[in-house]
């Protein structure tokens, strides 16, 4: 797998030690995100919108209504940015000053082009759907072709892209070890619970579990 | 508690039934939220970077090393957006097109200003602190003088905002209602789990339990 290029904007400054050229953990960021943070500017305005996104291959993709200004603002003005950040956990020093975070972030820089073939557009969601909830597909009503021509599809290629991972527990100075506070790391995750069955949800249908691709269920 | 105001970047014009003029809630996504997502340009490039925050009153901060491009961009550059996200579950619909998401997220627009008192400093990041872990400040060595210096701490006012929130099931199509597949909402939450205690946290003393700060635990 190819790495990761190395450019001005790309090239992490602060905290390099936590800079990962690993195209595996680009993918597994945003794969496990579910969620991005898409930056762009309009007239010297910035502008950041989560959106939700699934990934084939080298491209990241995203969805939106038909003729959104972002829709104009991601495809024809300047580059924009991507952002998924993943929690891990809080570090917890012995000191105020040595409180860190453990996390995942991946950002990417470029601009999105249109999936504009509606055989295309029908694959994409298909992907995106089952990105959120393995084998539903083939089980709910495809998209009509009204619904297809409402909506937008748009993708980026990962390549201009940088990743920044701590993991651990806190950096003491030598002079705090010994204080008597507990230190070390609490893990925080997203995780999946509750499935609230709806009005029209057929009694005899077991809830599905899509926690695989969410992240563990928690107890309840 | 006044409402937030309507411009033409805040008006919400996608899903504005989703809209929600409310600072309450602001706050609490921000709160709640722990990790915002900053957005700024530099020369037509857009970035987007995940960071720490924290609200006293009606203003939000984050912090940083002395000396970053970002720090001078906030503060020097063009408006920015600070965007915070909470992703509460995924809503599954009998067809493809009605999936959607319970989500809360808020936007922030505006420019950034840096504390500069030192003891201003130092109080803001008590309550940095107090916000992620409460108790803890009273328990840890608090900053140097050094460290002081080493930090920015920059904060914006909460004024020019948008809250978007969806809760509850799919919509369905008349036409859907009856078909024979599960339809509901899957609950997704972020939890805290394990306590993991580094090599100098003392034997005899317990794990805190900060989880109230950042949402329920899971069962281990």
């Amino acid at each position: 797998m190819k790495e990761l290029g190395s450019t001005d904007k790309t090239r992490i400054r602060r905290g390099p030690k936590r800079a990962v050229f690993d195209r595996a953990m680009l993918y597994q960021i945003f794969d496990q995100a579910h969620v991005a943070h898409v930056g762009f500017a309009v007239d010297e305005q910035s502008y950041v919108i989560p959106m939700l996104c699934w990934r084939v291959d080298n491209r990241l993709y995203i969805h939106g209504s038909n003729g959104s200004r972002m829709i104009k603002a991601l495809t024809e003005g300047g580059q924009c940015c991507v952002t998924a950040t993943l929690l891990d956990g809080m570090v917890l020093s012995k000191s105020a000053f040595h409180h860190s975070t453990n996390y995942r972030s991946a950002v990417v820089f470029g601009r999105f082009s249109k999936v504009t073939d509606d055989a295309e557009i029908n694959e994409s969601l298909k992907l995106f759907l089952e990105h959120i909830a393995p084998g539903r597909w083939d089980k709910v009503r495809p998209p009509s072709e009204n619904e297809l021509r409402a909506t937008t599809i748009l993708s980026i290629e990962l390549e201009e892209a940088s990743v920044k991972v701590r993991t651990g527990g806190p950096n003491e100075d030598k002079e705090d070890i010994d204080l008597p506070v507990w230190s070390g790391e609490m893990v925080i995750r997203q995780k999946v619970g509750q499935m609230i069955p709806d009005q029209y949800s057929p009694e005899n249908e077991a809830a599905p579990d899509y926690s695989a691709a969410w992240g563990d269920r928690w107890e309840q």
